[in-house]
């Protein structure tokens, strides 16, 4: 069995990439961008560069599901780059297609807050997708650039789902009906994502959990199994929303960026204001192949744990990236 | 007959990709920057993205030998991108690959004055390649990135030749021996070019020409002759320096770029300051099948004349872009 998981954002290093190499983790969604401007996001993909460079037997770079396949052969993993917010594309549409040619595959159209295109979900009110955010999606259709809603408010999402002429993407997040976080997705969200045809990438990060860290294995399959019945299961992958071995100022950056002078917790608070820990059986890459078996012990088939594993998100890798033939 | 010019700089439109469709002129290298930081550079390259798609009936995007045969099997002009300086990669040696993955595939590690990299042909004294220059030059190697001296000074030029591993060109000019001008080469650097495998372009640009806008095309395709004499004819090409239809307004901004506050006339003078008409054989790229039939004239073989017109820039292309096999 191998793996694709729909985000992470490490702080990465050899250990880090050989861990995922054991855990046959052969694709990764990666995030390069929470709040940089495009000249920041730049420097970003040169360090890659450098990563690919210095590590060339650990990982590659992804840009097509095909490379997913050329990863598994040589037992490296792929690196697929994603922004968080569409920061990096500043007010420039044109930015689009050059990040796109720098590699880029996913970006959000919000964070937490509202952006130039659409509302995020810690917005007390959201108006939809804004004018520029109905542009970018369709300049992002045309070249074949994934659209992620993860962090964005209910009615941006169903608005981007709807506008959106391919399939979009909720990379890292769990349903509501499981556990209620403002992270979290309620289930209009799910099936409209799912009848049109987007992914959705369940989340391992304490805070979208239920029980938090101490969340239980089978009880993070049953959800899926719930999901699963709830949208089918060609819907649905993995976007643990790993954040290994990161410092706290990280989440500070996540959650604060350039745009406050007081501090936001997002999901924590001034008494947890730190990265949780890691539920017990997902503290790295490693911990995959013990998920795929809580699949098995849950009730999924083979066939249904190789979906879920890595074989839903290869069928949207595929049919996502780059110009419609 | 099919040509490939190494090196054109007009102001783009709809017309002149359709001459060069129209002249059989399969790929040209466009330039993309004089003075051009990084992030203005990334706004040309903007601009071609749109090119690119207004005009795909006309013009596809070069970035390999490739494109080349797939740009004449479909009767368009392939576009390579190049910079005349070195400003876009700024102080950073990164961006080297990042203009790379964004299509440019020619550098001139220095245009008429001294840069971080080399030495201009204006300055009065040439230090050679700077020590951030030899790192570029073994960067540029790695990645396939052409290293162009058109415009360097003598010393850094034979330096360049030298310290790089790989061919280099010397994209747009003439030999000193047919007409002295401080942007025409001496013998000396012809034959360093021709020996480590490079290229040169032979420039229609009226102050590179013996007796200017009045040469003949006659005299010009005696001095081809005699340059093969010198250096054989698997390394020279045309590189046109073609500036069609630009206002003088650019031609201040080649020569002046933001460096002086008082006029620099460069090739020109107060009283010749804008572009100089071209000759009457070459006021556009429908002018190269006239070229071709006066290569055979001054008696070159159908042979010859291919590779001239187009062969050598081919092999050139194939061997230069991308890592070493």
């Amino acid at each position: 069995m191998y793996f694709v998981d729909g985000l992470q954002y490490s702080n990465w290093t050899e250990k880090i990439f050989k861990e995922m190499n054991v855990a046959g983790l052969a694709a990764v969604h990666v995030t390069i961008a929470y709040h940089e401007n495009f000249r920041e996001v730049v420097t970003n993909i040169s360090k890659w560069n450098n990563y690919f460079e210095i590590f060339s037997d650990l990982i590659i770079p992804g840009t097509c599901a095909a490379d997913i396949d050329l990863a598994r052969q040589s037992q490296r993993t792929a690196i697929f780059f994603g922004f968080q917010n569409p920061s990096p594309i500043e007010d420039d549409i044109s930015l689009v297609e050059i990040c796109y040619q720098l590699g880029v595959r996913f970006m959000q159209l919000s964070y937490n807050n509202q952006s130039l295109l659409a509302t995020g979900c810690y917005e007390s009110d959201d108006p939809g997708v804004t004018r520029m955010g109905k542009q970018v999606i369709k300049e992002m259709n045309r070249i074949g650039f994934v659209i992620d809603m993860s962090h964005s408010a209910e009615r941006s999402t169903l608005e981007a789902i709807a506008l959106s002429e391919r399939p979009i993407t909720i990379s890292h997040a769990n349903p509501v009906f499981w556990h209620s976080a403002r992270r979290n997705k309620p289930d209009v969200v799910l099936k409209a994502l799912a009848e049109r045809d987007g992914m959705l990438g369940f989340s391992m990060y304490p805070h979208h959990l239920d029980n938090g860290s101490l969340c239980k294995l089978e009880d993070f399959c049953q959800m899926i199994a719930r999901t699963v019945e709830l949208i089918g299961v060609d819907h649905v992958g993995f976007g643990s929303d790993l954040c290994q071995d990161q410092p706290n100022s990280v989440v500070e950056w996540m959650r604060n960026g350039r745009w406050t002078k007081e501090t936001d917790y997002g999901e924590g608070s001034a008494d947890n204001a730190g990265f949780p820990p890691q539920p017990a059986w997902f503290s790295n890459s490693t911990g995959y192949p013990g998920i795929a078996k809580g699949l098995a012990d849950v009730g999924f088939d083979n066939v249904d744990v190789a979906k879920i594993c890595h074989g839903n998100w290869y069928q949207f890798f595929e049919r996502s990236f780059g110009p419609e033939h």
